[in-house]
């Protein structure tokens, strides 16, 4: 293992739901593209108000994922 | 839309259910006594800790707004 | 001088034009209500894009001004 | 209150269900050793990746304790 | 007590003594105006020079009251 | 809105000029190749010296931009 | 002395009159318990307000100490 | 030279020599793909233990490579 | 241009225009006493405010340059 | 996995070496009442210098270990 | 005023007494060879220990003096 | 020792060779004009990168030195 390398990207996800449905739908987008993702780490959280309430959620998350070298 | 300025404040709010719930508690309160609310930032997730188990979330935003210049 | 106590702001001014512009936005704003002001700081440079340009430029700024105690 | 000493630990906690669940666990543990917790800080929020899909969350904390001096 | 929500505010009291002396004079001219101050925190820890002598201490704080909501 | 995914990359532009166009210079580079730019954040401002003066200035952005998932 | 090993804990440390007394209870606490302590870092300090005055001041320290390897 | 555009990635690399081999395998790697790379700036130092040792190094780096604009 | 050592300085430029006349105003002063300086980078930006408008702007640079080993 | 809670302390290594050899030497002290280390991270890398020249370094890892819950 | 240049330089104070003190003695010595000091901020404090006790404090400060230029 | 005032400098120093090389390369020059060095702490770590691979590290340093007050 001790040979890989990772890259590591940044996507924000959003959702109406909530901060895990937001991460979830970030990665369910990079998974169409990108294989051999590992891990994530959440490196902002933030949102819209509309009319008074939360409209949506939008966390942004590193996603590292293994370079097939 | 570029000459709008806008000002943001700092609230802290809780819930004995989780994340979401503090932050929605903190806007709600918001929105009795200011207008034209249009994002958040969480920038700091603590709690309570009664009994060895999580009493309550206390989670706070910067909450942004219009001035109405 | 040394007894006076100060207070400082959040506001994000915006400007087509530039930086110094959104800056000077922001505190011709908070001059229509805000007495006592004496200086600023940039905490954050962010824009927005349309058509693959810059639209405007969004300067946050700590304003601090004196209570009058 | 004011001559107690506090003492703070980092936990990272896992749930494969979201944050919440995450510092509810790594406190739980904490309380089968630890007396007198007070609060807990989120420091960092992250999480693995197995077949394009979410498969745990680990969250770290920092707990707050009081020191029987 | 889950269901309060704060707002804090940030402000920088001076003293030609010292530094809890600066932090007390912020909390001072606070309460003329701030009712349910509940804690503060030291943000910034600054001063003047005058004649090669320190002429007195800027200490910034932020200050966090239960807004009642 | 709230189920777009957004993807932010870091680019840095130069300019003999000054801020501004060193950052109108890095995004009409990424325009050339990335569609659905909305946002940019500054993270950094740097520049060269030459002879004692400044040659051009460097300025690196975050530009985020939609992902078409 | 090169071949030494440090630990270091986190401890915060409170007082009614000031920074210096808060960290001098910490470490007092702690020299109970613990040897061979050679530094402390101040990172945090904030405080609890009563009847819009400052009641006690609560101090965090890094100490480290050798491990007696 | 003021009108190149940089791009900057973030690469992990392992090694069970030590931090200069982890690098010099992410910019190994990074060179099969990349060209016009310029610099790397380190941003974060890990790894892996196994049976109470250093099994492997962990290191990030961002690498700028200049846009053929 | 491997054995070179760098010594950087830490100055701040003021100027009633903007941000990269303070900048050049403050790398004209070092240019009076410091030879071969390469590199700087904006680390503050922060301004005085006179009767509810910007009177000058202050930029920290810290400036970097070529020891003569 | 995704049940395990994990605990973090923090100790810093020393060498006349070099980085890597004060990191094992922190595990290596680590690992005599320690056990199911798995990770480290370091948070800073600093050293004594004597007679113009680098006496030893001290490098000061975070180092995290599984609870046996 | 607008004109003047600053530098600011990082010195380390200590005593035996508390911070304010620490803080006093770099400056004297500071004014000791420069002239024209403004102002200075606190960016770490920490001390030593020995035998369970601080022996002294250690405050370091940047301080701003006008360039005459 | 409580009465001493050190001094901190930044220098980056640049080896082919590795980490521990810059910085003995720094400290070699600092000690030219420098006496009295007592410590260092790594502040910044990066390097060039020709035809693929790492042509030189350079490596950022503050050297704390005792002021003879």
């Amino acid at each position: 293992m001790s040979n890989h390398v990772y890259k590591s990207i940044e996507l924000t996800g959003s959702s109406a739901t909530g901060i895990e449905d937001a991460v979830a739908n970030a990665i369910a987008v990079a998974a169409k593209t990108v294989r051999h993702m590992h891990w994530f780490e959440v490196t902002e959280t933030r949102g819209h108000i509309e009319d008074g309430q939360i409209a949506h959620w939008q966390v942004t998350v590193k996603i590292g994922f293994t370079l097939e070298g």
